[in-house]
């Protein structure tokens, strides 16, 4: 019997029995700490300790060997070192085991040949439909029914709660320091799981499976490498598929931590941009650090389904206005003028002074009367034009009736059905708000933070959904690339779709004058064509701005005598238009080893690397998508016209970087990278010219 | 006798007697908390409570009216509402009195009405040499002495502690927010001090008598505007001199931000920019928000003087190790590899996959041996390439000897006397670290960023201490201003040195072909010279690129046509060469209302507005500054030259820009305003040159 690959790891969440090879009688040890976690958090399934020095362990029986065992278990954990662990895995692999967990180091995270030991492990497991969870893995820890095959020291330190949240790491520490620190905000986490080596289950595959369990309303991964985006795009899907939001935590953003990520997983560097752009168009959101990992979460589980990003601010201090105010700014929520009615309803309450446009400051006048808070809530609660509440509550104790407020505002959260976020600095206040189950942070900026990651969020998956990104390939190796010719770049361009500049190939200056008589251009460029040199400018094997036959062949001759000068062969030289327009913009694209195809798109001319200003977009994507891309680029305003310059066509260009995606994707085509630039941009309506590219192909 | 101001501010903080007039009896009224809380935190003065209605107030003796009191005491504190509070300033100024805290609200924060009555108030008050604090002032706070004529809440709340820090603040609430979230970390503040509606002593004058304080190793400020920066840049000189850093908040970032702020205190709009200038040329870091100005106070108060940006980050967990790498990066703070001779000594005591270039990765061979952590720190206390640490605890606990971990950190920072902060997100852990009064954050970003903030302060302070920068003055004020026309914006810059396009202001056509041969360029430029419009391209009143005598004439009647066309009266035409170089950069200029001559350098062109890139300078400047503020533009890359284009002239550029700085001063040449877009800067030894300028004069 072989296994189903995925339903056999399915079987790692919920086994209904678990060995552990080289169990161990005290519950510090890895070999004990699984024992002691599966006993204490409700494992309700049958656990077979292995240990032929051992007749009992943890009051447990323990079997001598694999062999002696009553049934084949579901899961095993294998806890031996070294030799002895690749020995168990092969039983384990031999006598049909869905999975196994490997804790046991001492392979890939050591050297190149712990590394080799544990793909030749992972190869003979995959033979017989086995699937590996490590080695290396602190383990897996399901806390909605008590399968925890783990050693983390966290779970000892931190009493776990079952929670709908899951956690999926590499790394050991960054499964379980999320766990902690939101349970230190009494926020309950179901699965935690670090997958070590990944010599087999990756992070993302088996978020894949984890996002399939119905009661998780948020699921956080930490990666250092992404090698596999089909599953993380998978991943995706199911979550989508049930509206259960995924943020990622992907560290190396910086060489600095690219190098530190190499040192310890041996994570290939990603391309941090196309890394951005691969979440986000899968729906997930990326955060920087471990803080804002954890800082949203409270408002995943809420439940609300965000309907816009008009935020209304409330406070007892103008100063916290002011402060929410430049926070909401920065996170991207408009803070809209209240209805007029509701600024009537609030002027009768307050005091004269008071602001009732929003931010509603009720002012220091709160001291003196406690009711002016509950007095505000519903004619706010009835506004139309608000799409989520932060509530700023700057001092209060003595003399504020602070059960009051926390109780009020938990009211009107339940009644608007819109997320309500609560800034208090005081411990004592917070934990009053707290007590009501709202989402309380210190200050207006972090809870003003978590409240656009959260709504920013809802938009990204919505997009997502809306747009249903197709799962990745896994890309083809390129053992080799050859530059492409100009004119062979340009023909295979136009040949999909893409208007280039007029041109013609050819061998003498007499073929060139009557090129120059054909183009009927007012100027015309001659340029030496080889497949051997892709900056031709720097060799002097283009002439621009010719204005006569004459100046084209004498152009024509000067570039045939550099390119001999410069041991250049040429395969002829072009004469073509010397195209005008708006403004030069590019188009360049590559083959990811990891990602696959990767399309560039932004403005052109010669400062590209210098002073980037472009966008990636991964294939498949549609004119819609660049051009959203285009308005987030630094020139946006000039799409449109600007001062006296007219608009761009926008559309046409959005056209070629449309059909640079869909060649890419082509494997026939076998493109490797491609740049255009400038693609020259005319105005709206008279469409836009690629005059120069460079292509290199896969060599066959 | 009229008191010095200053002197009779300074009694505010330590009055050797205190009366309270409208003195009650329950502690939690504004007139009572006072004088609970001076009785409280040991106030050793004089107190004497008037209240006509009581003869003991909180067990104090109280009198009738101020005609009672023994003598005039040092400090008044009003807690009177209304016409009451007027009337009580006005009897203390009548007295001599000192100062007075004015707690009544119902002043300016209310309406224009108020406003009027409290600068009268304030006018009164000056002309005898009372300082008035307030009104709707929550009171200052002094925990060093007891001198506490506050009433806030957060007193009551979170109990104080005489400490390092100082915290000022027109608000309230943001006077003691920062106190609050400061003492939950243990940390003890000495001065906590809201003034209220300033409309005599502002946060900024009260920041320079604050910053005497000896004790003091840090003070914040909460700024809503600044309108009277001359006195924050006393306060920081004082600071500067005694070593006392400040740290900022400024909020209004935003325009949300700024009309909130208007609506709570008036707050005159600051443009940004212009404000991160200002505080940084004073040596003032600034904040973004609540959270960042509480986060790194730890670091300031421990004495460390950095001496490099080089972190080495240590940590039992490789992918801690990655996220300080990425932190770190985004800090500014290189991680460079320890010296050879560490490497060495670590690797001898580390497992082999251990890595230890930086940062050092005990790996979780720290469960098993807790010695390693130990063990390593004397090799790396030892290595000269460090500046500051970051010792990264991921999960810690039963197994590993935690309080040999926080005692050695403690030895290591001691031996080190450099920067160490930890990062430990477990409470547990972190609190063993903080036993031992070490800098503690729950996750590596928090932390990093903190040293961050820490070191480039540091690296700020010593800057505006070697370029001392000069107090601004009280910008004159500016009725209305003159357009000049091009002729004479250009003869001004010329004669403060600006290097300007050859040109010559012609009548009729015969003198434009005289002009044309006189300036013997290539190409010239005809341009109606008007001081009517400023924008003149649009009007058809630039003529580019003209090659001939005849050209320039014909364009002299075209511009002269459209001139009149347009009913545009002409001074003369121009005939100007045409300046050639390498790239169009500009500086404009302008008389902030409230910071004075205000210069920005940057790129030049037509899209200076809609992609701006420039940087603000505020005279005086010099040319190391001027090139250091152009090193941070987005065209940096270009101006050592790149690709096949040669580096620029920036020293000719930045001597163009100091000039601007040096006319901006000279209060006698009035100018208001100042755009010279394009600066036509060359290669490198060939200068630069104005070719446009529009300059508006103020009208006399």
């Amino acid at each position: 019997m072989t296994l189903d690959p995925r339903q056999a790891l399915r079987a790692v969440l919920a086994p209904r029995s678990i060995a552990i090879v080289g169990a161990s009688d005290n519950a510090h040890k890895i070999g004990g700490r699984p024992i002691a976690y599966l006993s204490r958090f409700g494992y309700a399934g049958k656990l077979y300790p292995i240990n032929p020095a051992r007749g009992e362990v943890q009051g447990l029986h323990c079997f001598p060997d694999f062999a002696a065992l009553p049934e084949v278990p579901e899961a095993v954990i294998v806890a031996v070192p070294g030799d002895a662990a690749v020995a168990a895995v092969d039983e384990c692999t031999a006598a049909g085991v869905p999975v196994a967990v490997v804790m046991s180091s001492g392979f890939g995270e050591v050297d190149a040949q712990g590394r080799q030991r544990e793909r030749e492990m992972a190869a003979r497991a995959r033979e017989r439909g086995m699937r590996i969870v490590g080695p290396n893995s602190q383990g897996l820890a399901n806390f909605g029914n008590g399968a925890v095959l783990s050693f983390s020291t966290m779970f000892t330190e931190v009493a776990p709660q079952d929670g709908p949240i899951g956690i999926i790491s590499q790394s050991g520490a960054m499964s379980v320091i999320p766990y902690g620190l939101l349970r230190q905000r009494g926020i309950g986490v179901r699965h935690s799981h670090a997958t070590g080596n990944d010599c087999d289950v990756t992070v993302c595959e088996l978020a894949a499976i984890v996002a399939e369990d119905p009661a998780l309303k948020l699921l956080l991964l930490y990666l250092e490498g992404i090698p596999d985006p089909w599953h993380l795009a998978e991943a995706a899907a199911v979550a989508r598929e049930r509206g259960l939001p995924i943020v990622a935590l992907k560290s190396g953003r910086s060489q600095a931590g690219q190098q530190a990520a190499q040192s310890h997983t041996g994570a290939l560097a990603n391309e941090d941009r196309v890394v951005d752009a691969f979440l986000a168009k899968h729906g997930i959101w990326r955060v920087q650090d471990m803080r804002e990992l954890v800082d949203a979460a409270e408002l995943y589980v809420k439940g609300w389904k965000p309907r816009g990003r008009r935020l209304v601010a409330i406070s007892n201090s103008g100063a916290v206005c002011v402060l929410t105010a430049d926070a909401a700014s920065a996170a991207g929520l408009p803070l809209e003028p209240l209805a007029d009615g509701t600024q009537a309803e609030l002027r009768a309450i307050l005091p004269g002074f008071a602001t009732t446009t929003n931010p509603v400051d009720i002012t220091a006048a709160l001291l003196t009367n406690s009711r002016l808070f509950s007095d505000i809530l519903p004619p706010i609660a009835r506004d139309p034009a608000a799409d989520a509440f932060v509530v700023g509550i700057a001092v209060a104790g003595a003399g504020y009736d602070v059960p009051a407020f926390a109780a009020d505002t938990a009211r009107f959260a339940e009644a608007t059905g819109k997320p309500v976020v609560v800034a208090a600095p005081q411990t004592s206040v917070g934990a009053a708000f707290k007590q009501h189950g709202l989402a309380v942070y210190p200050t207006e900026a972090e809870a003003v933070r978590a409240l656009g990651q959260f709504v920013s969020h809802s938009e990204l998956i919505a997009k997502a959904q809306a747009q249903v990104p197709a799962l990745p390939q896994r890309p083809r190796a390129v053992a080799a690339a050859t530059l492409l010719d100009e004119a062979r770049s340009l023909a295979l361009l136009a040949a999909r779709g893409v208007p280039v500049a007029a041109h013609r190939l050819c061998r003498d200056a007499d073929e060139a004058r009557a090129a120059w008589a054909a183009l009927g251009s007012a100027r015309a460029v001659v340029k030496g064509c080889t497949a051997e040199v892709s900056h031709k400018s720097e060799l002097g094997l283009v002439r621009l701005g010719l204005d006569s036959a004459d100046a084209v062949a004498a152009a024509y001759h000067e570039v045939v005598a550099n390119a001999r000068r410069a041991g250049v062969t040429l395969s002829g030289v072009l004469v073509a238009e010397m195209a005008a327009g708006r403004r030069e913009l590019m188009i360049g694209a590559r083959l990811d080893p990891v990602f696959g195809p990767v399309v560039l798109a932004g403005d052109g001319g010669k400062w590209v690397e210098l002073m980037p200003d472009a966008q990636v977009l991964l294939p498949p994507f549609d004119a819609a998508q660049t051009e959203s891309a285009l308005r987030r680029l630094r020139i946006a305003p000039l799409l449109d016209g600007a001062r006296d310059e007219p608009a761009l066509d926008v559309a046409a260009f959005c056209r070629v970087a449309v059909a640079v995606g869909e060649l890419m994707r082509d494997e026939a085509a076998g493109i490797v990278q491609l740049d255009i630039n400038p693609v020259i941009v005319r105005e709206r309506g008279q469409g836009c010219v690629a005059v120069d590219a460079v292509v290199f192909r896969q060599t066959n």
